[in-house]
């Protein structure tokens, strides 16, 4: 390996992002085509499988699914197939599989077993040649490019950017919410170098961090956690607000630095009462997202307005700054986290 | 208040469990009742409501009826609900609440509303005359008498036992599994003291634990999680084994506990792989569970052989005794978490 600065190459693929989105923006035609195969089929429930980040992306595309087609969803425990071999009948079920990789050995799995079960099968992946793509009936290609740094960032933002155009489709939209993210994501990178700095700069010595965030934010939150993880080695733990409210704001104190992100809307709303109790408890709060100045935190990381539902596809952009700012600010390159491989290969 | 040892309710309501369980099985014609009905609706998917500790009793029931039932099941998103207004077609679908006090306004709401959009609504709570019992078309009581404490112990085992006799009897059994379950809980108590003692003085100064298991195990170590953070103000977080390779691990290393929760079976034999990973990266791994001993670990606390599918309920019990053991050692009162109230009214 050549001597390069750390972290050069997720700074990269961070910065990426607004060309990533206008790519995908472009060839949106294809993801119409999957769409309407889903709205002919109508299924009745949908399930979603993933990973790591890709479980965050299915997370958003739970409410997604929920909020935009009306239609119940849950998160696949692939064990429940994999290690004890249920075999449910999955008539009427869409099964979406989420993994940049396409390549984790459980979710093949799932995913063969359940189109066997009668499922429908969509695969959204950012290697359109991968084992995951070859069983699954449908696939989305999140058209990302290559991806160097172990740690996810366009793959992330892509997936949730193809999740969106592909429900939005099925509903019959144009996704027109999503027209303006190319311009909204480079705004965002712009704007928020200074604040993140100052988030850097104070969270430099932190060990402890609970990320919060409700409704469509939560998937934004718990990667978030994720990300700070993976790359800074930090505890960092991920709740929705209503959640944290049920246990684990014992453990939130003055050590404690919180991420709380929030946007416009009802989830944003939600999360504000929320930062009231974690703030009296002494913990130190950065605000992430389009309604972060009407909360009461140490820094405030503004991202333009958007419809809510595609909020989380540019309020990821700041944290991954942050992500990678602390991490080399501790003394780690975030491109190769100790301990873990771009595939993770687990049954 | 009068003046009474540290933890004295939690102790008390720990040892209660053995007889609570008894109780339960000995009153199980009723849930018979409400799992005929289910029968006889023949749901084709299952949705789980819950918030806390009771959402780490709906993923063990999620286990249950995926693996039991062969029918798909996911966790319900109550902000969904709440907060954006979803309406699905909830035909064919089964809603689960779980709510010890059964007074959570979110939960109610969304019980309300799945009653209304056709789902049938099941709700086991420990309080029979609660508004989420009056919503609900169906009830599990699941009869463990008052909690004093607020950190929920005996209401958390009790609601395992009914769910596993509810989804058991859905599918015409007899409960057979668990009719040992209240003198092994006893076994499991009286053995534990010893190495749990153990775990507490090498985890006395720790502020990192990592909680894992794979499958219905998963469960327990959400649970011994949540406990953790509540009584003892620790950084813990809980990940299946799958999802801790996939990123989390990084975090993993020296200045990390590791609880292990490994029983007999599919689950546990998944949990000694991620284990060989864990302990390579130099963090203390403490292991429950029937196949406790077969892991690498400086400490065991072992716990009776059961079927795999029940032994949850008694898996936590060394657990909630490591809880309370830890909290009285670094100086707080597990029965009185800073922050907490027994009913958490989020919307």
């Amino acid at each position: 390996m050549t001597d390069s600065p750390a972290g050069r190459h997720i700074s990269a693929e961070i910065d990426e992002q607004p060309a990533v989105f206008a790519r995908l923006l472009a060839a949106r035609a294809a993801t119409s085509e999957v769409a309407s195969v889903i709205a002919r089929r109508r299924p009745r429930f949908a399930l979603l499988a993933a990973r790591g980040s890709s479980d965050h992306a299915a997370l958003y595309a739970k409410y997604l699914i929920e909020v935009l087609l009306e239609l119940p969803a849950g998160l696949v425990s692939p064990s429940t197939t994999t290690l004890y071999g249920a075999r449910p009948d999955l008539g009427d079920v869409l099964l979406i599989t989420v993994s940049q990789s396409g390549g984790s050995p459980d979710l093949v799995e799932v995913t063969e077993r359940a189109r066997a079960a009668g499922a429908l099968t969509v695969a959204v992946t950012n290697t359109a040649e991968s084992d995951l793509s070859g069983v699954a009936e449908l696939g989305v290609d999140v058209q990302a490019g290559p991806e160097v740094a172990v740690a996810a960032t366009k793959t992330y933002s892509a997936t949730l950017l193809a999740l969106y155009l592909l429900v939005d489709a099925v509903r019959g939209g144009s996704g027109e919410h999503a027209a303006a993210l190319p311009d909204l994501a480079a705004e965002t990178l712009a704007d928020s170098v200074e604040p993140v700095a100052e988030a850097v700069r104070r969270w430099r010595f932190v060990d402890r961090v609970v990320t919060t965030g409700r409704g469509f934010s939560s998937a934004t939150a718990a990667e978030a956690a994720l990300k700070l993880a993976e790359t800074s080695y930090l505890s960092a733990r991920s709740y929705s607000g209503a959640d944290l409210l049920h246990g684990p704001v014992a453990a939130v104190d003055e050590e404690t630095a919180v991420l709380a992100v929030a946007g416009q809307g009802a989830g944003g709303t939600a999360t504000s009462s929320v930062l009231d109790v974690v703030g009296s408890r002494g913990a130190d709060v950065v605000a992430v997202g389009s309604a972060a100045h009407t909360l009461t935190a140490s820094v405030h990381i503004g991202v333009p307005a958007t419809a809510e539902e595609v909020a989380p596809v540019i309020e990821v952009l700041p944290v991954q700054r942050l992500a990678l700012g602390l991490s080399v600010a501790r003394g780690f390159d975030p491109d190769r986290p100790r301990g873990l491989n771009k595939v993770t290969k687990t049954r």
